[in-house]
């Protein structure tokens, strides 16, 4: 199984507003399954400590191999929230790890 | 419970290095199991794919709530990981999400 790390730091200066739209990216995140065949499970977050020094949103996102998370990468109703959060994100950092 | 969630950009050059470091790493982290009592859970990594995008090394750890992950934070087992960590890392980006 990979499981697909991805981390962001929201461009908003005000941390309530960030906070809204980390909020909103992950229910738009977790709204991916069972909507995206290989994604075995998605589990997405907005920060809730140390705000000035931690980023803004998380997901955690589970595929059975290589193949289902470039599935994943690709399915329309992905890109859709990838556009989102495109709009509000600063930065983004990703790990893929075996588990 | 609180999951922390932290990412690490390693700082050798060579993948090679970064990959070994990297394991000794999340095998030093995934050790804390049991080890530190307010950690419900730790599960570490280190990066498999997308090397030249990706950072190195990732850590999912659960607590009860944030008095479990500050006595965490200054458990003598947490900390000589940490002291350990400091002396291969170039950058490091920690979530902590609610789930």
């Amino acid at each position: 199984m990979i499981r697909h790390i991805v981390s962001f730091r929201l461009a908003a200066r005000d941390a309530g507003v960030r906070a809204e739209q980390a909020a909103e990216a992950a229910r738009r995140l977790n709204a991916l399954n069972g909507v995206v065949p290989t994604l075995r499970a998605m589990s997405a977050g907005g920060n809730m400590l140390s705000p000035d020094v931690n980023w803004d949103l998380v997901l955690v996102a589970d595929f059975d191999d290589e193949a289902g998370l470039n599935a994943y990468q690709v399915h329309p109703a992905h890109q859709e929230v990838a556009a989102y959060i495109g709009t509000i994100r600063a930065d983004r950092v990703a790990v893929d790890v075996e588990v």
